[in-house]
């Protein structure tokens, strides 16, 4: 149990109860569990693939439709070529230290960070100060430190350790490297002195087609066949801008050791946007004005560098003003997103947005602040909202020569001023023959500045001196009579540009566990019985339908209600077991089910039935029709249950308990 | 153009025409096009993955949720262990022949049918017949063969070619190679020999982890991830049987050399289901009933073994009583599957079921049907309704231990007589010491047949000799003191049995492509305008909302009515370019979009809005209300344009044309 974790009806949270539910309710197992599993993989069950889907379906009408971006599909298999040129096959890497003797492999920072905590641990306990029990960082979960030595530090030692633990996402394999050897880091199980760290590609590679001879990898981000298609997606869009793209699909990361559950895996879901904005005009954006008022937690990066995590409670319209986040399109997004959390039933007082330190942004990224939740491990990072510049659309538009750009008539065309060259193509050709189109593209390609210098030589000496490589001794002199040098205006009337991508990025998986986190709690009763308050929008199952008995009767009543609700579109289990009504409460209670529908022998009688709210375990009882337009409205979140018991005649009832 | 094929009006059908439009439309897009592309794998733009989304949709509703069955989802990185396990390391392979020359490598079967089709092809020339194009294969599209050579064959070798043909499916790797010797089938762009057919393996291998001594493969279906968390799956279900599970995933074929466009790629969308069955009771269904008139075109194995395509129409009720289909669960799935795509708007005319033959069966199938639709590549299998037997279960169990059955109560408990050993432990244990236990183990070990002809030996010799390795001399004499055999009564309570498993296995993509021909056809007039009709279901935008001009007073009307869509969760689009209203309709009709309301100056006045159907350009004006909530209903399919029509009033004007 981390302290400090409490849950939202404020009891200590249990991480191991949770998991427990989680697991046994079929959330998710590891994947490949009969034959040992491997680590990072995990299965969804059926509540965790419905939430999954819920939790995506929300998202596509929150962004997606609302905002018409272009969702696209793109393959997960991508070629050497296009990684390579993203910079992923140089730099998305970790730092990895093998133990020479053993061939174990430790990922640098983690142990580093392990390490440096077990000795703040051990020297608290000899100072006889009280171990708080932090919230862990899921990135060190390996555990390799069991055993906490209990020595008191260096005063200086202190501060330098938790200076370090502050900036621990900043080092360099090198910096890694020498904090090992001057902190003496060694392979906490046999004391072995490591290697030093090398770089590990996270990609999992492979080979297309049978000759072997085109290497690819898993993708790493849904982004790059989102930039790759820019040009098509903009004609799609008629040429307007801005626009944004949307993708959801799963992504791959060769961890090195990955041991916290859901919140580090190796395959797992991304839901990204590239929002394609105007580099111009301070990325303006037109619907800012709903969004400005929307207030969220915000870390900078100045309050980190500095060691420190105070929070600012900001409207982000203030934000943007003061210059804290850059931009209105970024602004938007991290306000949407956090609207987004909300929706899905993230706990509000769970969400901080925190800036990126410089060294810590990915080698695509300008600026980027991480929507983060609270959770047992720490606050996680589950969105990312990075400006990744023109980066990507440049870097893929100079490999190829394809035309990833935005060309727009000027409102007013544009005067230029600028040194043009003229020649007198009659008397060119004769002159230099073959050697003709060289020269003239040499002229061609001067820049302004040398051209001002040459117009000067010109009229000074009668003639230029140029360099023209490959033509005769590679300078080549071109007297008055056949060019004119002359400073003119120019109108402009198109302007092309590459257009700068702000991209939120979400791990659906990661934020997943924190939205569980976040929904669990136990009842109270003769034992502890656990409840997750999934909102009915995203809860995996809507209903449960519950006949009193397996008694015949009840039957037709199971089926009209099945049917209705099929027809509504709402997802619903019929529990028909001999288990008490508590019972089967209490096992939908742990799936998330929001609603119970029960049939006794009033209903029989009158066609009327008990409908049971989970969080409250208060019940109302009304006609089939009434029930289900009720549960109907709820999952489509036009009504709460507030709304709902208002309405419709209460039932009194004991809860029936689990039992 | 395949002649035969014609469009839903009747007109011939253009395949190019069609791929302008989806290419244009970015339905489809080649995968990274701008780095030159990689055969095999497209990706989906706007409309592709709408219409994708909306399939699969409609897909979890029609079997997932209706059925209630358990979706998962797995991961895609598979460990190595589990495809030596199911077969596919050893066999998920094609047959490849390699230029020794050139390099050049060819798919074997694909070589032999289409050199075999080019010479028939050239006979019927020479013969003077008409040649008719036939719809193409899709497994042969490399085309290679380019020229035809115009030679008459002789009778006898005609019908061979055309036997061989008909049975191209069933060939080993062996066979093919003895086919090309046989035929002089060889490298038909240089006339070089090739080396015999090798096995490739289709999956993709990667290694997971960072000391690569994890060897693993991507997926090559999901249905492996289903199997191995059976015994949770049925736990989950309260252990009931049977059930079914579901998952909706990416899989991956690393293709020899596809060039099919959607229909060979290397990268493809699945939806699984593994229906779980207890193998004795004739694979009843409870829900059988349903369906048993629905009637489906089935050619079946005989027919094809003779050469034949001759398809039978038959009510599925009918074909599980003759036998002809083998059992009610996987009649129930044909006719369910069939459902499913008339709901999604494929062709009634274009839909077959093929039975595999003995041959051409995966390794794992006991039986298999597909159902094919009609393209203009000929018919494709889009969906595959396999018959597993307990193969998988059965493997996973050997190979793991773990308890992949189901354990239930019997309803008779069974009377089993049978020949019981009984140990005097008191003696026992002096007599053999060290060695009592495994001597017992030996007994208990027996058959029954061996118990049989031991209890002889100890009524006629007072002992029995028992192999036990490892004690003495490997052969232990057991004296009659210490035991009895005796035929006795047992009673059993619980029966224990490895389930079947139905699978009923959609290529999502396939079925896309195949939906995109049947849909497409083009409107009369100045020039051919191409619509796709498909149905407002699964339509990739359901609305255009067309202001007649750019007008001011337009404006709110657009909001308004973009949030009463939002509200609704029905998509749309605003096209509010310059383009004639007509010109707008028509770019729309291509995206296949069913409904467009136009704001003119009418709506200004007395906000009412005409709404239009694509299939008939047919319009009716209404109140803003009135018009939502009939888009609405036709998405749902709660009501047909037809009913709409009939009930608000029709609009008179003509078609704006799309000058």
């Amino acid at each position: 149990m981390a302290s400090g974790m409490t849950t939202k009806d404020g009891k200590p949270f249990d991480r191991a109860a949770l998991d427990y539910v989680l697991r046994r309710r079929l959330f998710y197992t590891p994947a490949f569990d009969i034959y040992g599993g491997v680590s990072g993989l995990y299965d969804y069950g059926p509540p965790g693939c419905a939430l999954t889907n819920n939790i995506v379906d929300v998202w596509r009408k929150h962004f997606v439709l609302r905002e018409n971006m272009q969702e696209v599909d793109c393959t997960m298999l991508t070629p050497y070529e296009v990684l390579k040129t993203s910079g992923h096959v140089d730099k998305f890497a970790d730092w990895m230290c093998k133990d020479p003797k053993t061939g174990e492999i430790f990922r640098a920072d983690h142990l580093v960070e392990e390490v440096l905590e077990a000795r703040l641990k051990g020297d608290k306990e000899a100072r006889g100060q009280k171990v708080e029990e932090k919230g862990e960082d899921p990135k060190k979960k390996k555990k390799k430190v069991k055993d906490i030595a209990v020595v008191k530090l260096d005063d200086a030692l202190v501060t330098e350790y938790e200076e370090t633990l502050a900036k621990i996402d900043n080092y360099s394999g090198d910096e890694l490297g020498e904090l090992m050897k001057k902190y003496n880091i060694r392979n906490p199980a046999n004391g072995s002195e490591l290697l030093p760290p090398v770089a590990f590609n996270l990609m999992f590679q492979t080979a297309i087609g049978p000759s072997s001879n085109l290497p690819g990898y898993l993708r790493p981000e849904t982004a790059q066949g989102q930039f790759l298609n820019f040009a098509k997606l903009l004609d799609f869009n008629s040429q307007q801008m801005p626009f944004a793209s949307a993708s959801i699909g799963k992504s791959f990361r060769n961890e090195i050791s990955p041991r916290s559950g859901l919140l580090r895996v190796r395959e797992f879901l991304m839901a990204e946007i590239e929002h394609f904005v105007d580099p111009e005009g301070g990325k303006k954006h037109e619907r800012f004005d709903e969004v400005k008022d929307v207030e969220l937690e915000l870390l900078n990066r100045e309050v980190q560098l500095a060691g420190k995590t105070h929070v600012e409670t900001t409207k982000i319209g203030k934000a943007v003003e003061t210059g804290l986040v850059d931009n209105e399109t970024l602004g938007y997004f991290l306000a949407r997103i956090q609207l987004f959390l909300l929706k899905i039933g993230v706990d509000p007082k769970k969400i901080r947005f925190r800036q990126h330190m410089a060294n810590e942004m990915a080698h695509y990224a300008a600026d980027c602040w991480d929507a983060e939740l609270l959770t047992s491990y720490g606050w996680i990072e589950c969105v990312g909202c990075a400006d990744r510049s023109a980066y990507d659309l440049s870097v893929h538009m100079k490999k190829t020569g394809a035309g990833l750009t935005v060309r727009e008539a000027r409102k007013e065309p544009l005067k230029i001023e600028e040194f043009q060259i003229d020649v007198d193509k009659k008397k060119f050709g004769p002159k230099f023959k073959k050697d003709a189109k060289p020269v003239e593209a040499a002229l061609e390609a001067l820049t302004q500045d040398l051209r001002e210098k040459l117009s000067l030589d010109l009229e000074k000496d009668g003639k230029i001196v140029v360099d023209v490589p490959g033509v005769g001794d590679g300078k080549v002199e071109v007297p008055k009579e056949l060019i004119t040098i002359e400073k003119r205006t120019r109108i402009d009337h198109v302007r092309e540009y590459t257009p700068n991508v702000i991209e939120p990025s979400f791990g659906i998986g990661r934020i997943f566990y924190a939205l569980c986190e976040h929904s669990y709690w136990t009842r109270e009763g003769d034992e502890a019985r656990a409840v997750l308050s999934l909102p009915p929008t995203v809860a995996p199952t809507k209903v449960l339908l519950v006949p009193l008995s397996q008694h015949k009767d009840f039957k037709p009543f199971v089926r009209t209600l099945s049917d209705t609700l099929l027809d509504l579109g709402v997802s619903f289990r019929v529990d028909d077991s001999g288990a008490s009504i508590g019972k089967r409460y209490s096992r939908n209670d742990e799936l998330g089910t929001p609603f119970g529908i029960t049939i006794d022998f009033q209903s029989v009688k009158d066609n009327t039935f008990t409908l049971r709210d989970r969080d409250s375990t208060k019940q109302v009882r009304a006609s089939l029709d009434d029930i289900c337009k009720a549960i109907s409205n709820m999952v489509q979140d036009r009504e709460k249950w507030a709304d709902v018991a208002a309405r419709l005649p209460a039932f009194e009832a004991q809860e029936a308990e689990a039992s």
